[in-house]
């Protein structure tokens, strides 16, 4: 008999039927003589029209109070799979974050958990019930109602599996688990059985949306395995956990292309201590995140210079131009370049530090393609590289061709 | 300098503009130096589609897990609220039913509050905050959510004004408070400045539907004066209070029509004690409200029997009509009559208490218009009669008239 924590995305109880399948699935396990913890998100929507409502009234509503709105989401959705697991005859008890013991910290609207008190849960299951939790929401000390930010629900599931010492944790989605690229765009792709912390954290980072980093440091940091899998079939996932020897067996575990990039050149920097600090605080300051830096010496005459590159999201492009080029007087470059149409391809493996020659393969290979290479970023166990958007797609079935078979 | 307690009911609420007028409403009183606490329903719709969603998934789902989804209708609109108190610029914030210390007992769907704990909201009133309390809402002692049940929210309100000792409490609504009768039939109907509980209470029981019973009974217990008005204009509306020696002078406060009632006859009941006893036990325990009983001599032949006559909700006739065959064997009768098409028509006012002939009067104001009394029922401030309902409204308008003028 184990205890099992399983988290249900906004789309996996998108409407009462959906709801009722979940049910379904819980029922299974506990005829199984498992405990069941189900954790879940707001209806797919929701959130959104209580975004939109919020915005009809004030353009910038004040955090406390949209985490008060927003709670109200996952509050919805426990009620009902409560209900679907009372209407095919299991116990079953709703508990708001508040309510399951989540203490956080009073940073509204992307609050950290700083504390759970699982006795309530312990209680209900040890009377046979099945426990459904809000995700996304917990409560401060003095009672205030917060939310986690973006990814909240998997952290709520992950956090009460390490909690509770569960012995599985399942965040079931609408995809089967992860796969060695994006089977959209690489018709080969496989799915992985198993997956390390850190190759898991790199591809989240990478735009491989199966879920946020700061779940899976979580799970890393408490030694939480866990299985991503789907919602809508009984196939086995992808179990993420601690990396293990025979992980390194395997040189590359996946490759991801993230379109979502642009570039930022300055040229002829003056190559000067405290040049490249004052542009990226003042990047930081103006909240953008900066992603690639790169730098390098620039062959001009004249005083000696540097040109730096580095790159950040599409949507905060317009910002970061506006604020180098509000750093020109100060800093003195003699020119800006933007590129919108790059594309970060990556290769992402713990194998790597075990295996040498693998940077060597990958140009090699983008050679072949007659890719150009403009910006190169490496990790322990991860290798991107900036490339022109429009060949972005077969670089990317070439290097998997390569690494992973075709 | 006052406190005021001020109630939006869900159509006050229904939209993000609604939400502002409140909000606009609420920042001429703050501005007038007043502290106000501002107690909200659901937006209008919302509860419904919410008990929808939850019949899709159970047709009778569990009264625990309706309090939680039902109490997200107000936690949506506080949130709203707030966030349109900021966006004038007024501190404002808003507090669940458990935040705002609203303990109730257990009873699922229509809990009693139990306590109030205003410290919270003294607290915030003291930092020049708008409070904003979700209505119709409580906790119990040992943390579960629970709702209040129809006409909740004024509960909220009514209970808050006692517990905070304000000045003055607000109920907003869609009508511009308490009327001589209903507008839509009598159109000489007049709006009452004042009313004494009582009398409110006899209205609200008789079908003029502007509250229910129980918040004007805890108005009553807790001496807290309040005010019925309109959320669409600045009119005065309606103060109900304790009854004073100059509202004696009125002999007829007002006039209503209850055309949801139908009536039960059961002819020749054996006239032995006990019998009366056995028929209405019977329909207590089968949770049918009885309004009127009204008992006879019958002149028949053979053993004595009496006549036995009820009332009783429309929806429930069915229901009735099944209890009492049920009953057929053991009393013993010889018939069964159920009609439907019945009014009740009925005056209040606590000057009957010291104004004679007031009965003889509404009496012969039905002869004269040729309606015939099927059943009389009296209190000490109340008399109603049965009528038939195709004669109701016409009625209704010659009674007001003799009473209250044309």
């Amino acid at each position: 008999m184990a205890l099992i924590v399983q988290k249900f995305g906004g789309t996996s109880v998108g409407n009462p039927d959906r709801i009722k399948n979940v049910a379904a699935r819980v029922a299974r396990y506990q005829a199984d003589g498992h405990r069941v913890v189900v954790v879940v998100s707001a209806m797919s929507g929701v959130t959104d029209n209580l975004i939109k409502l919020a915005k009809e009234i004030m353009p910038l509503p004040s955090e406390r109070e949209m985490d008060v709105l927003l709670a109200t989401g996952e509050q919805t959705t426990i009620a009902l799979t409560a209900m679907a697991l009372h209407a095919i005859g299991l116990k079953a008890m709703s508990l708001t974050g508040a309510q399951a013991g989540i203490l956080t910290d009073g940073v509204h609207t992307k609050a950290k958990i700083q504390n759970i008190t699982p006795k309530r849960i312990h209680h209900l299951l040890d009377d046979g019930q099945v426990v459904i939790v809000a995700g996304f929401q917990g409560e401060t000390p003095d009672g205030q109602i917060t939310t986690l930010g973006r990814g909240g629900s998997d952290l709520t599931a992950i956090a009460l599996a390490a909690s509770l010492k569960a012995d599985l944790c399942q965040i079931y989605t609408d995809v089967d688990g992860v796969y060695t690229a994006d089977p959209r765009i690489v018709p080969t792709a496989r799915k992985l059985a198993e997956i390390s912390y850190d190759e898991m954290l790199e591809l989240a980072s990478l735009g491989a949306k199966v879920m946020q980093s700061r779940s899976v440091e979580f799970a890393k940091k408490f030694g939480v395995v866990f299985e991503v899998r789907s919602s809508l079939n009984d196939n086995p996932g992808t179990i993420v956990k601690e990396e293990t020897r025979s992980m390194e067996d395997v040189v590359i575990r996946g490759v991801s292309l993230d379109k979502n990039q642009a570039k930022v050149t300055l040229v002829r920097v003056p190559d000067q201590p405290g040049v490249a600090a004052r542009i990226f605080k003042a990047l930081g300051d103006a909240t953008i995140n900066v992603d690639m830096i790169v730098q390098n010496v620039s062959h001009g005459s004249g005083k000696p210079a540097t040109d730096i590159s580095f790159t950040v999201e599409k949507a905060d492009l317009l910002k970061a131009q506006k604020v180098i080029e509000g750093l020109r007087p100060s800093v003195g470059f003699s020119e800006v370049i933007a590129a919108e149409k790059i594309g970060k391809l990556s290769i992402v493996g713990v194998g790597m530090k075990s295996h040498s020659g693998v940077a060597g393969k990958m140009f090699d290979v983008l050679a072949q393609e007659g890719v150009n290479i403009e910006m190169i970023s490496t990790s322990e166990i991860k290798i991107s590289v900036v490339i022109d958007l429009a060949k972005g797609e077969a670089a990317m079935k070439a290097v998997h061709g390569a690494f992973l078979g075709t």
